[in-house]
C-alpha cells in the first residue's frame, strides 16, 4: 500500500480539504463483521457519521446496510446503491412526508421512538395499505460515560422508552393488522469506550426480548446501535472481539439476527483535514497559529471540546513550542486544536488534523460565508474527488434570483424609509 | 402596522421556516444612527450575523454599511447594493486570494490583525500597483464579561495586536508606499450587557489615536466594532445612547468618523424561527416537546446554551408545565429550549422561537441530511420568500456525478474487496 501524497493532494485541489483512506474503512468494517461471524448480523453504517454517497457507496460494495435517521439519507443510501432489505430508519422525529416516503421505499424496517409515532405510522400505513415493519428503541437507563451531548441511554435524554412502555407498545403493533414488531432497538452513546454499559444495556434488552417472545411477539432482530469509540487521543478503546462478546452473551438462547450501526468506528480514522498556515501571530506571550480551515469546516472542538492531532510535514527537526491552531472565523471558539505542540510556521506550511473522517464534513457550514471544502478519496493508491468545493455562485444564485424579482417594489418602498 | 399571520405562513411556506421582520429592523437601525447624530458616523453592518442578500439589501437602502469577514461576504455586500466606499474586510485570517481581490474591488478599508498580515497586504498592493487603505484591530485585553466563544478583547484571544505592535505596525504602515493607514479598530466581544467595558476599551484606544496622530498618522476613522447586546431572556441592554455618549466621550478632541460593526443588534430581534410539534412524549417524568426544526437549524442553544423564548398560538388556557423541546437529530445536544413551560401539545401544533435573526440561519448546516429551512421577510404586512427551502436534489447533485463518473472502475475493483 503507498503512503498518501498528501501535499500533491493539497496542491491538486487546494486547502481546506477532507482526505478519506478507503482501506481503512474496509478494514474497519471487515474487522467488525468477521468478529460477528459466529452469528447471521447485519452492520449498517450510521451515515450520519459522513453521508458522501462516495463513502456510502464504498461500505456497501462491502456489504454494508444503512442505519439513516432523515428520509434525506435514506435516499442517500439508496442513491448509493444500499439494497432497501439492509436500509432502516431511526430517529426521535420523523415527519410524515418522511414516514410515507420510508414505507413506500420498503426498507427493512423503521425504528420507533414513542408510542404517538407509532400511532403515527399505523395511520400512515393504514393509508398506504402497508404494513410497517418496526423495531422499537427501548431506553436502558444506563449510563455511557461518554459526552453528555452525545451520550443517549439515559431517561433524562429524548431518545427510545422505557422497558414498561415498550411492552405495551408491542403488544399494540402485534394487535395492529398495519405493523409488523420485527425488531428491538438500543443505542447508549457515541465515542464509547468502556465496553460495561453495553454488556450491561445488551443483558437488559435481550431479557426484554425474551419476554417479548414469550407473549409471540416474532422478533427477528436484535439491533445495538453504534457507539464504538476511536483513539482521538490516548483513549480505551473497545475491540470489535470484545465487543460482539459481550452481545453474544447477553444473546444466548435468542436466535436473532444482529444489527449494529456503526458511525464513527468505520470512518472517524479514515479522514484526514488538510489546512495551510494563513499566519503565525503572538498575542502577549500567547502562539496562534492562524490556518484556512476553520470551526464551519470542523465543529468538533468548539462543539465537544474534541481533540484532534495536529501534524505538520516538514520542520520536524526544528523546536516545537505550544500554540492554538485557530481559524479565520471571528469568535474565540472558533479553534481546531488547542494548547498543542508545533513547530514555527509560515505562510502556506501544510497542516494535517487527524481522525475527522466521522462528524467533520457532515456538520459543516456556510457561517461567514464559507465555502465548504471539497472530498477526496483514496484507494489503492489513486484519488478521485469525491465533492467539488463549494462555489460562491451556488449558494448565492437563489438570494440573488428572489431579490431580483423584487427590484422594482424596492425602488419604490425606497421613498418611505 | 399590522401584526404578523404566522400560523399563515407557516401554512404557504411549510416548516421549519425563519421569518424576519424588516420593520423591526429599520427601528433597530434608525435608533443606532440618531444615537450618533451629532457626529460624523457611518453604520456597518456585520453580515456573519445574518447574512441573507435581502437583508443586506434592506440595511443598505437605510443607509448601512458592510462589515465583511470573508471575500464572500464582500461580494453578498456588494450584490446587495452596498456601496464599495461603505464596506470594510475585517478578520483574523485572510487569504492572499480574498486580500487581491478585495484591493481591486476598491472598497473603504481592511482591518489589519497581525504584522504578517500587514507585510502581506504590502506585498499584494505592491503587485497590484495599488495603495491599501487599512485599520489596525487593537486588543485592548478588557474583560467584555459575555460567553467566552464570544469574547475577544483579551490577549488570550486570537484578534487584534497589543498597543505597542499597533503602533510600530501604524509606522511601518505610514512609511510604505503601497499601505494608506485610515483607521484605528477594535471590537471587544459579543452579546454585551455593560457599557463599561466599552467605556473602558473606547478610552483606551482614543489614548492611543491621539498618539498615532501627534506621528503625523493621518487618522479618519474610529471603528468601534459590534457587540451591542439583545434581550434573549432578561439581560440588561445597553441603550444606543449610552452606548454613543461612551464613545463620544472618549473621542473629545478627536475629528474621526465614528464607524460601528453592529450584527445582532440590528437583526437579532427581527427573527422567529417557526417549528411544528411532532410528537410529544415522557421519558419517566421527564416531558419532550419533539419538533420539526433542530440544531442544525439553529446552533445557539447546544453551541452556546443561549436562551430563546419559545411560544405557542392557541392554547394558551391549558395549564403550562415544564418540557425541553428538541429536534429530530441524534444526539442529545439537539435541543432548541430546555425546561421551559408549554402547555400541552399535539401533533402540528405551531411554535415560535423569538429573536433568532442573528447567528440564526447564517449557521446552519445539513448535518443528518436535513434540509436548510426557507426564510421570508414581511414588511408593510407583505411576506416574500428570500430564500427557498433547500431541495434534496441540489445538495446530492454534486457527490452523484462524481460517482457515476467512475461507475465502470467501481464494479472492476468490487472483485478484489
Ligand atoms: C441511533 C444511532 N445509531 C447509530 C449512531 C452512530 O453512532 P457512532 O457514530 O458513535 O457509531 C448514532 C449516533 O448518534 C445513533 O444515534
Ligand atoms: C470584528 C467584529 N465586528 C463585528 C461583529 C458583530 O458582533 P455583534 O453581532 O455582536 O454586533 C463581530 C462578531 O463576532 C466581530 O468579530
Amino acid at each position: 500500500m503507498k503512503d498518501i501524497d498528501y501535499n500533491a493532494l493539497a496542491q491538486t485541489y487546494q486547502t481546506p480539504l477532507y482526505v478519506y483512506d478507503l482501506q481503512k474503512i474496509s478494514s474497519a468494517f471487515l474487522s467488525l463483521k468477521d468478529a460477528f461471524r459466529a452469528r447471521k448480523s447485519l452492520i449498517c453504517y450510521a451515515l450520519k457519521a459522513n453521508s458522501n454517497l462516495s463513502i456510502i457507496h464504498h461500505l456497501g460494495t462491502l456489504g454494508s446496510g444503512a442505519d439513516c435517521v432523515s428520509i434525506g439519507e435514506v435516499r442517500r443510501a439508496l442513491r448509493a446503491g444500499i439494497p432497501k432489505y439492509k436500509i432502516i430508519f431511526s430517529g426521535v422525529g420523523k415527519q410524515d412526508s418522511e414516514i410515507q416516503e420510508a414505507l413506500q421505499s420498503d426498507i427493512l424496517f423503521l425504528n420507533v421512538e414513542s408510542e404517538k409515532e407509532l400511532q403515527r405510522i399505523e395511520s400512515i400505513a393504514k393509508a398506504l395499505n402497508k404494513v410497517a415493519r418496526i423495531s422499537i428503541r427501548v431506553n436502558p437507563n444506563i449510563d455511557a460515560k461518554t459526552h453528555p451531548y452525545i451520550s443517549t441511554g439515559l431517561h433524562e435524554n429524548k431518545f427510545g422508552v422505557d422497558i414498561q412502555q415498550a411492552k405495551a407498545m408491542y403488544i399494540f403493533a402485534k394487535n395492529s393488522l398495519y405493523i409488523e414488531p420485527v425488531g428491538i432497538h438500543f443505542h447508549i452513546g457515541s465515542q464509547l469506550t468502556d465496553i460495561e454499559p453495553i454488556r450491561q444495556a445488551a443483558k437488559k434488552i435481550a431479557q426484554l426480548a425474551h419476554s417479548l417472545i414469550a407473549l409471540k411477539i416474532d422478533l427477528k432482530f436484535f439491533d445495538v446501535g453504534g457507539g464504538i469509540g476511536i483513539r482521538y487521543e490516548n483513549e480505551n478503546l473497545i475491540s470489535p472481539y470484545d465487543y460482539s462478546q459481550a452481545i453474544l452473551e447477553a444473546l444466548y438462547g435468542l436466535d436473532l439476527t444482529i444489527i449494529c450501526e456503526p458511525g464513527r468506528f468505520l470512518v472517524g480514522e479514515s479522514g484526514v483535514l488538510l489546512t495551510r498556515v494563513l499566519y503565525e501571530k503572538y498575542n502577549g506571550d500567547k502562539r496562534f497559529v492562524v490556518v484556512d480551515a476553520a470551526m464551519n469546516d470542523l465543529m468538533r472542538p468548539t462543539l465537544y471540546h474534541a481533540k484532534h492531532k495536529v501534524e505538520c510535514f516538514d520542520k520536524q527537526d526544528l523546536e516545537s513550542t505550544p500554540c492554538d491552531v485557530v481559524g479565520p472565523i471571528c469568535e474565540s471558539g472558533d479553534y481546531l486544536a488547542k494548547n498543542i505542540m508545533l513547530p514555527p510556521l509560515a505562510h502556506g506550511d501544510l497542516l494535517k488534523i487527524e481522525n475527522v473522517g466521522a462528524y467533520g464534513y457532515s456538520m459543516a457550514s456556510n457561517y461567514n460565508t464559507r465555502l465548504r471544502p471539497a472530498e477526496v478519496a483514496v484507494q489503492n493508491g489513486n484519488a478521485r474527488l469525491i465533492k467539488n468545493r463549494e462555489r460562491f455562485e451556488d449558494i448565492i444564485s437563489d438570494e440573488e434570483k428572489l431579490l431580483e424579482n423584487v427590484g422594482h417594489i424596492d425602488s419604490h418602498s425606497k421613498g418611505e424609509l
